[in-house]
């Protein structure tokens, strides 16, 4: 599928080392002689090195060693890179970007990453282009629907990958593979911004299963979450986009259907009665819907945008509002 | 919530004894003193009578016999009543309604049907109104996203009735309680194919569930299917319409994903290899999108419509095509 030619000129590496950085390690094996892997630190690398496999995350996933080139240091892959991809989660992004001394001119950055820079309560492209003037034609985002579970397991999956025009096809052909087919897009803005939203919406989804709500809430509850990402995304970047596509809408229902997702589960527990510190606490996960929140809430207000679910969610989270009562407001404002 | 006069100057009725129809009559029991319905036969009535129950579906829902008038005379109960309630399966509409023979001009007809009328190929909307004279103004839809199920338990579930101007506040009334919320719509026929659509859909979603195929994947294909279903009601009927509100994509969610759904359990089977055949009997509840894909084909066909989806659905069901090569085929359509 993919053309060889074509990639082998072009030397690729990932930052991270969770699950989604794992599964796309393993997407880019199927297409690259050596990716290059920058860790969080010595043992997980060693224990790569040592066992084939992430010692943590998917850990059913095993590598050949000889297709992988290991290191701790951002800069040496950086350095050794033309695209790197980024996938840690986005409250380590700037400690790993901070360390980033070396020429990085003219390099592809791709941004796998579902979430807020907290440092400076952006997305990862704002965040790449102020902080490291990195131009946005040299960027790209990774879309789902694509749980890294299920990647791990072979299973077909859909990548939507955002970029300008001149970049797709290099994209397109890295992580084509037997169980990944990629859509391309020009929308990197709107997918970045539904990667994150579906994450909040999936904690929402999760409070109503949590609060004993069944499956016809929540249909009507993900139908009302995609009308209110479509206002939300023409509130940020207008332009052309149909938002029943896969990235928009099929990212939003893996998140907020799926068993496997990690922002669902938290809103499980807060809508069960946990708090939200200890629901936080109890998954050894992080659910980036929660961190996200906070930044999407204020960035509706600023715009003033029409979010009254981003907003219910927000009071859960933020304002120690009761999860039942507010549900209750909410299902009056739902149809 | 409901404006007892105006319900109160309202004899309403129920044809049906399956759990959709079990379910209507306890959601109309909220707001009417009296509640017709005409069940199947006099074992049914019986039963119901005697242990206050449906024998056979919904065997939780608890009725108080006093307000309910049943019979198991068609045209007892429609001289009885100004609006009638269809709630049968699609294949048994026409076995009652061939015995009506009493007077029913100006009545509503209220269909909660959600599939192909066999004897004539069509929908139940069509079909009251060539077969019977039933003025479309004088005809209403019940939509989901709305399991049975979950009425039975009293969990919140929003419905969508589609009906002229005049009519929406009187249906809003009778079925709006502190279970059910009732969004109002004029698009009659366009949520009368959605919820055919959807059984379809659904079939499709639970075929790929049993190849194997995972949560990424489903996502995907229900994305895939509200965008071709918006396609065939543009190409059915032509009308300003948002596929993103309950009645459309919350029907197809709630189908598509839920474990209560029959259409999706009977896809299940024959994608684990059963036949189509056998999966159909070892149901004990008939799965609408069986007999409405073969009717649906057609018209797409008819149409010249592009979808891709039924199409291959019509073909595993219809033409004894293997699933498992129909999916690898389909996958390569989906984006």
């Amino acid at each position: 599928m993919a053309n060889k030619d074509q990639i082998d000129d072009k030397v690729v590496g990932v930052i991270g080392s969770g699950s989604f950085a794992t599964a796309i390690v393993k997407m880019l094996t199927e297409n690259c002689k050596v990716v290059h892997w920058c860790v969080r630190n010595e043992f997980v690398k060693g224990a790569i090195e040592l066992r084939h496999h992430n010692p943590t995350y998917l850990t059913a996933v095993n590598f050949n060693v000889k297709n992988l080139a290991i290191t701790t240091n951002v800069n040496e892959l950086v350095s050794a890179c033309d695209i790197v991809v980024l996938a840690t989660p986005s409250i380590y992004l700037s400690e790993s970007l901070d360390k980033m001394t070396c020429d990085y001119s003219g390099k592809m950055f791709v941004s796998a990453i579902k979430g807020i820079v907290p440092k400076v309560n952006d997305v990862v492209a704002n965040y790449l282009h102020d902080e490291f003037k990195i131009d946005f034609k040299n960027q790209a985002v990774i879309a789902g629907p694509c749980h890294a579970e299920e990647v791990a397991m072979e299973r077909l999956s859909y990548l939507t990958i955002a970029s300008t025009a001149e970049n797709q096809k290099i994209l397109h052909d890295l992580f084509s593979s037997h169980f990944i087919k990629v859509n391309s897009s020009c929308d990197v803005m709107g997918n970045e911004y539904s990667a994150i939203l579906k994450n909040i919406y999936a904690i929402g989804a999760g409070i109503a299963s949590g609060l004993g709500y069944g499956d016809n809430f929540t249909a009507v509850f993900v139908t009302n979450a995609i009308r209110e990402m479509e206002v939300f995304l023409e509130g940020i970047h207008e332009t052309p986009r149909d938002v029943n596509e896969s990235a928009y809408l099929g990212d939003l229902l893996v998140t907020a259907y799926s068993l496997f997702s990690r922002n669902r589960n938290l809103g499980n527990l807060i809508g069960k009665g946990y708090t939200v510190k200890s629901a936080i606490q109890s998954m050894n996960m992080i659910a980036e819907g929660y961190y996200a929140a906070d930044s999407i809430y204020k960035t509706s207000k600023d715009k003033k945008l029409k979010t009254p679910i981003i907003d219910i969610i927000y009071s859960i989270l933020y304002e120690e509002k009761n999860a039942e009562k507010q549900y209750k407001k909410l299902t009056g404002i739902l149809n």
